[in-house]
């Protein structure tokens, strides 16, 4: 049985249109489906308006408690509950989580190393309840999964959407044939002077093109968590403007 | 089989020390239970700090969309996560939700009457799917509801924490043998000149203290409501500043 897990970030979040398209299809996919979605603009504006500075190091953010606060209060809260009732009024029966929620994503605080990210939340291979999460699946609920997780002293943490993703595929890779949709505004990956994204991407062909300088950036982390899945067990990788429907 | 309904308000969600004491007494009651939790200071904190103007009307608040948008972030996000995040901890299974996950309480925008109250959920006697949430407590999940819901069209609605609390009593009065626990910041209802609380309050005795004057101001729709379950087949009705053990 295939079990669907899309993930979507602020650039479809945050462009109504977009993100119409995105719940008109992602409520037609027929089989079990997981939807986790990353933040949007609304909480540097809400920090920004709030005060509160936003620390970067090595290009991440530092969770401090006010921003752990805003964290929670935008991704759990409006984002979640936002797209939450979008789907229900669509008629997908969409339940709402943070790892909190049924004690099914239990992460550690991140240590304080020559850097300390604050309010952030690590996965390892045991975070994940499958069976809890397998259960709201086989009751025809659709998870809806904020970047917010728990410690197990009851500790919330920010944690990053495409880590949920990934320790998702791999807690049911040996329960469902798993098929990753990396939903965001590009058509795909495209090779240089070309429009169409690349069919297929393999290991090697996607080392070529990051030597190149033709995969950079975002797109790095996000490729090899794709590719990292795939020798892992995941069955399908897709990463792409539309959510396939097969 | 007996099933616990709790509800908090500020009162308790803004005092550590209260919160904490009543998480221990929950976590403690064995029989199958609900929490329904209202806001805080924090809601009207966070309006003030982005200048979004508290509208009264009649005495109640009128819930603009900026107003809406606090709402959902502090009391489904904020409050919910770190309520179900505490109990977990103290190893209580709890599964945060607002009325649109798992579309388990519609309501309806109130309409514009003389006043406009904005984006206000009221309910009727169908909007709660005490199917879905008897399916939750019998895999021993501990539901935590805020105070917000979902009209079926997909808006999120503000509704009243008390209201949700009389639904969720008579939605359940068939299946279980429900008891209703209102805990405050008081002892319970007191006579003049005793700090001794009413053991049992009539309606009979309850009229003759609201006609004298003594029942006041916000107990009079607490002890109303409380008083209303009772007639309508809600087993037992406690109010008070401990959870009943029995």
């Amino acid at each position: 049985m295939y079990l669907n897990i899309y993930k979507i970030g602020g650039n479809v979040i945050d462009d109504p249109q977009k993100l119409e398209t995105f719940l008109d299809m992602f409520c037609h996919a027929r089989e079990k489906k997981i939807l986790v979605h990353g933040g949007g603009k609304l909480a540097s504006e809400l920090c920004q308006q709030l005060g509160i500075k936003v620390q970067m190091e090595e290009g991440r953010r530092i969770t401090d408690s006010m921003t752990l606060r805003v964290a929670v209060m935008v991704y759990a809260g409006w984002i979640n509950k936002n797209l939450v009732s979008s789907l229900i009024s669509r008629g997908c029966l969409a339940l709402g989580l943070s790892g909190a929620d049924g004690r099914c994503i239990i992460t550690r605080k991140r240590d304080r190393g020559p850097v300390d990210f604050g309010y952030v939340g690590d996965m390892d291979k045991n975070s994940v309840d499958a069976v809890f999460i397998q259960r709201l699946l086989h009751h025809g609920l659709v998870p809806v999964f904020s970047p917010i997780t728990c410690s197990s002293s009851g500790q919330l943490l920010n944690t990053n959407a495409d880590t949920i993703v990934s320790a998702l595929a791999l807690a049911f890779r040996s329960i469902y044939t798993v098929r990753l949709q990396y939903v965001f505004d590009r058509d795909g990956v495209c090779c240089p002077g070309s429009d169409s994204p690349l069919p297929l991407l393999s290991r090697t062909q996607y080392e070529k093109l990051r030597n190149q300088g033709i995969v950079s950036d975002g797109m790095i982390p996000k490729i090899e968590n794709a590719l990292k899945a795939l020798e892992q067990g995941v069955e399908e990788v897709y990463i792409g403007n539309t959510c396939i429907q097969l």
